[in-house]
């Protein structure tokens, strides 16, 4: 199956939002063993959506179509499907019924000119329940081929998308079952993942492929396969991604959709330890991931962001001779930084770092991208020295996810 | 002059990588009257390449072409653009010098193999020089049509933008000359800032119009007008630009491309003053803000993330009673907590967030949004209450946006 996604709204076209919903679909459709030909994105005009569903269709068997779908007057997507279609507009009553108990639920009042706007649909569709909105999604089956229309907020398409068109999908697909196993790894770059599990993957059954999918400082090694029989297709994948994972395990901080920072949110919940963190120049960001994780209050002590010399001795009692002698930057300031929090907190184990995000403040010595880290607790103390000379918050981003990759193996005893 | 764009690669249609640079190239165009017609992101094949070429070209006057231009073997754009055209590739001497240059400042060995495929270019293109990178960018002319071919690299394509692709461009426009104004708010939304401004742009001339391009608790108005006088042009932009500011002027906090963050540093720096942070619910998130604009050090003194009760009584001598009797969530909290961050570092200003950003920690009487801020000198103190029960992310973000926007007219003293 080949799909083709369309996107339609002038905000896209301006470049006033960045369409982030095609590259979720694309990845999910992905796992799904479907293919993407092409995505667009098209105005918001009747000419233009004509024209780039003919044209999806003329490509694809499968057409994914976001926006359009409000109820205020620019949004046209629905009545030109319909048009599209040759199709008759009727009520759908579990919409309206539904769209009635979310305004009773809120204590509004119910606008029923409004609401119902939302739920006339085409009388050729199934409708998607959309539980994070009032406009519904739509599914169409026409010559053979699928169109789904989903609202443009991306909080609502991927609620149709998880509960409604993806299940739908994979009930529609003739080909063999299809499954994943994703292994996420950090601190080594694809060519020299590649080179470590050469021979592995040249024997690979025919059936089973790897993908390396990189990001800033991380690679995920995705394995995917298919087979008739869903528990060989499993046991298969199991055995693989042990076979992969051992091979590169000190690498791999954790699987599937996991991220770092949850990741070390789990281990710290296992050990009933709880961490700070004492930032110079990532002046708060890495505190920012942890704390994006829902319930990191539990694990998570608090710490400071000691961007001066001052806050560095005042709070974290670096010593004023450590900063005279060897610099802010400096790996005695760091193990200094780390130490003083764990004091100050009371928490088991400290981060910190300490370096020069750019663009200024480099020296020949100590140049831009110049950043030392370490990670402590009341027996042992790490470091790290980093040098990436990159833009200022690709440092500070790089260095993020240095930290915490650090931390977690220093959690773990691996560092 | 109508555009289309074409990004190339298949690590788009996997849904790898967000493609960010066709939203950046449209916002461009646009700014010099430029609409786009459509994008599309399509996949590193010959034949993909060749039909979204003639695709794109049955449109449009322009067309801009991203990716497929690195020295591996899935980079195909170059020549299949040359197939396209008919054309041979010839050696461009003055990028292989440049690039020669490139490794010998590296101090790296030249490999001349790479470098030589990164040197040839079809013999009918304008070669656009690219300052950040190896690939040159490409300028053809065709039936009375533009094609431009860059790297994907954002800061390689942004780079032959800037300096190479859009000042050619504009020469190339018959149109009128454009330009614009663009003032930023916060803390108003678009119906209502569309109703204060209603009498002054239904009697706009009619070669200006303003456009409302709105954000999460933010809105720019962006006027655009076209003259063949550029003076006069100028001229009308500043009056109109003017008297909308003054009707608006309670929301503005700045112009053009600036940052709420970077306009608080501008103030701090023009007073003398310092500023910190304690964040509770935010987890360091402002102070991120804070410090990612370049040259943060000079007025920012430090702060803590203050996420436990603990941290707030020890560092920022919040009471024991104040968060027994009133909870870590209440205006008592937030103010004690911004008067211990002043006495901590020694700041002229504090500002302090707590709050419950979900999705678990709500009560019937402080659900899940519910965020307090203040911000505090040694002379006066000010609170807002936030009620915003979206997901934690959301409310994080919103929150930043919030305090940010009540910092910088505290500063003002227009809070």
């Amino acid at each position: 199956m080949k799909a083709q996604i369309v996107t339609i709204g002038d905000e896209i076209l301006i470049g006033q939002i960045i369409d982030t919903n095609s590259a979720w679909m694309a990845e999910q459709l992905n796992l799904q063993g479907i293919s993407i030909l092409e995505m667009t994105s098209i105005g918001d005009t009747r000419e233009e959506i004509l024209r780039g569903l003919q044209y999806a269709l003329s490509r694809a068997d499968l057409v994914l179509v976001t926006g359009g779908l409000g109820p205020t007057k620019d949004d046209i997507t629905k009545k030109t499907i319909a048009e599209f279609f040759g199709a008759e507009m009727v009520l759908h009553q579990p919409t309206y019924d539904r769209i009635k108990r979310f305004f009773e639920k809120l204590n509004r009042a119910i606008p029923h000119e409004a609401i119902l706007q939302q739920c006339l649909v085409p009388n050729n569709c199934t409708v998607l329940t959309n539980k994070m909105g009032t406009a519904p999604g739509m599914w169409f089956a026409h010559e053979g081929k699928i169109i789904i229309s989903m609202p443009g907020v991306p909080s609502e398409m991927k609620n149709i998308m998880e509960h409604e068109a993806l299940p739908r999908l994979k009930k529609e697909l003739a080909g063999l079952p299809i499954a994943h196993r994703t292994i996420l790894t950090a601190g080594e770059g694809e060519t020299n993942l590649a080179k470590m599990i050469e021979d592995i993957e040249d024997n690979l059954p025919p059936n089973l492929k790897i993908a390396y999918l990189p990001s800033i400082g991380q690679v995920r090694l995705r394995l995917t396969g298919r087979h008739e029989n869903e528990a060989t297709l499993n046991e298969m994948l199991n055995e693989y991604a042990a076979k992969l994972e051992e091979r590169v395990s000190k690498y791999v901080y954790g699987h599937e959709k996991e991220t770092i920072e949850a990741v070390i949110g789990q281990i710290l919940l296992s050990q009933g330890k709880k961490i700070t963190f004492a930032e110079s120049c990532t002046g708060g960001y890495v505190q920012h991931r942890l704390t994006a994780v829902a319930g990191a209050s539990a694990y998570f002590a608090g710490g400071v962001v000691a961007y001066s010399y001052e806050l560095k001795t005042k709070m974290l009692k670096v010593k004023a001779s450590t900063l005279k002698k060897h610099g802010a930057v400096s790996e005695e300031t760091v193990i200094e930084m780390a130490q003083g929090a764990l004091k100050l907190t009371g928490a088991d184990v400290a981060v910190s770092v300490s370096g020069i995000a750019g663009p200024t403040g480099g020296t020949p010595e100590k140049p831009v991208g110049t950043i030392w880290m370490a990670v402590a607790d009341k027996n042992r103390v790490k470091t790290m020295l980093l040098r990436t000379g990159r833009d200022r918050m690709t440092n500070i981003h790089y260095a993020g996810n240095q930290v915490l990759n650090m931390t977690r193996k220093f959690l773990l005893g691996e560092w």
